[in-house]
């Protein structure tokens, strides 16, 4: 079973099957720097066939999400392979995508705790989760193009959560928009205030969350992420596929004789 | 002119240009077994063609929209064609996904009446019609994981309706929702309260459908489903095409010149 | 620098680097005809190189967006080049297409103000603006189809707008919606009363549209439509490569300079 790995600028603290990662760079407002994107992406070598984990809450320390991409850091970055001389910009941005990308695909439930502040790079991330639950007074904008530089690893993911329409919006005018309207267009799922109403909403979520099969979850989440992607009918004759050997799986056998039996199935004890 | 087909899972209702579906195995809330996939497939086949009929009304006996597929039918199906050897199941699962094509891309206006319970297929289903009634008091949801199993021909469908932000959520969690948030999330168009409103609605519905001449509403409808499908500027010049034709045809040309006339259209009467 | 054309249909009025487009048919609704299309081609033709100018605000004379295509234009089509034989209508039409596929693409922010009735074409334009702005007593409908026509070059817009559900609803009933539910539905991110409200929003949009770097917004505006139209990984490659010259280019260097001295940028003056 692969290890969780030692980070600086990431909290990991496994309680069960649910890992909680938490940025924390609460004096740069969690800004992700070089190092961060490459910690979180270990994580996410390290859970990505560890069956036992299936839920990743991401959060940020201090009651702020993530102010985005340290700007700082952005031209001047250590450690970047630059081999190709495409420049050391050019790979730290492009890592914010391959961030978003690889947390889109985790086979584990991602859920987002949304506070203070999401800008930038941690509004693409909440962009990718499968569960957000976001504060009232959190404080979201696509601030880049107010500093001459362009949203370009993230705006894809915009799009593809809420919509083009309102993706233009907030990017060509730098908008602020608040949990609610974060809600009504569809980047979180549940509006609560203050943190003991985001924790008792988390708590549902995870208690939903143990009666659905792992594997089962995994599959299904993949196999949504296809759409619009596969072609429609070659979708659904692999997607029978899938369905035949979850059926004929563990999950399957176990899941439909507990329904007949009106008992809960072992992974939801 | 194609005959209707005779049903032992379904009743058929023709009134004028309305047929009426009712799915009618209410002692299983309506759930799909193959040979109720089979005989909607066969009611779709006899009305493709049939102009005369413009509306298709699908609702469950009972109050009941539809409780999914029938989980007792999926291993021990009954009539499937396995000649390739992929199984029952794979067939019986492969088949929803045929049926709710086959409902999306019907030339009639398709409406559904959602009561009672919305589950699985029958929530896939209402992804595909062109006009959704929800009664408030409804619970919609996809159980699949909960049961081991996978939302395989369904998730598709409910990307496609509602997008994947939502769509994730409700897969992942096996969440229900009632009536209302099926309004807010764009499953269902119209929120009523209660049979009789819903019949109200569905009067008021029909009657503006009327005003539509049924050939430009097929050819309207096929355009909007290749839509992120076909090529965007190919789609321009074959909806040209189609534009063409129809003010040229007999709809065109009578349409037209009701409008110069001030009097409805012969369709509309 | 291209001169801006002198124009019939159309009120042109260009103060400092706003220039608003005002549909000047009043007594016909500010339909669009066919000279009415070529001349806001030709608009669109002198500023899309034009960095000067930075937003396009699009609205009708009179208190009326726009009725949507001049269906007395529609069969007897002056000027069309019809070298092809496809008839004036097909490219009478087809032309509608291009028009909003421009408007789509312009490197400009395109606001538009939704007021009076919004019918077909105009309700296609009004689906490809960055910022709209709704009076709530507006009529939006798709009437095609009860005109025995179809909404050929108009419907693959509203789609993308709006999503397959809501569009199939309002194009196969032609139903009419007011400006609130515009607004709920994504047509509209602003909803105002009367012309003063109106007024009053779009400068609080001009003002927070002056502090966004002209070039990294056209940049970030080409990049969203991409979306869904590029394979993901490749839109991510190209996106960090316009990432980078904006970076290293003029607005870059002057906008995280102005960052770090806590003064607004030049462009923001």
């Amino acid at each position: 079973m692969q290890t969780l790995p030692d980070c600086e600028t990431l909290l990991l603290d496994l309680q069960g099957s649910v890992l909680t990662v938490t940025l924390n760079r609460p004096h740069k407002r969690n800004s992700m720097n070089y190092k961060l994107v490459c910690e979180m992406l270990d994580v996410f070598d390290a859970i990505e066939k560890r069956d036992d984990i299936r839920a990743l809450v991401l959060e940020g320390a201090g009651g702020i999400f993530c102010a985005g991409g340290d700007i700082s850091d952005m031209r001047l970055v250590e450690g970047v392979d630059n081999a190709d001389g495409r420049g050391a910009p050019w790979h730290f941005n492009r890592s914010f995508g391959r961030l978003i990308t690889r947390a889109n695909a985790l086979p584990q439930v991602v859920i987002v705790l949304l506070e203070g502040i999401v800008l930038g790079g941690g509004f693409g991330l909440a962009c990718v989760s499968d569960v957000a639950i976001v504060d009232r007074n959190t404080q979201f904008a696509l601030p880049e193009t107010g500093l001459g530089i362009v949203p370009a690893q993230i705006a894809p993911f915009v799009v593809q959560r809420i919509g083009l329409a309102h993706a233009r919006r907030l990017a060509l005018l730098g908008e602020r928009i608040d949990g609610l309207e974060a809600q009504e267009l569809g980047i979180a799922h549940y509006l609560t205030e203050g943190r003991d109403s985001m924790d008792d909403r988390l708590a549902k979520v995870l208690a939903k969350l143990k009666n659905c099969a792992p594997k089962a979850n995994a599959t299904t989440k993949a196999l949504m992420l296809k759409v619009g992607v596969e072609e429609h009918e070659g979708l659904l004759d692999s997607a029978a596929d899938a369905f035949t050997r979850a059926l004929e799986g563990d999950e399957g056998c176990e899941g439909t004789k507990a329904f007949k039996d009106k008992r809960k199935p072992t992974w939801a004890r």
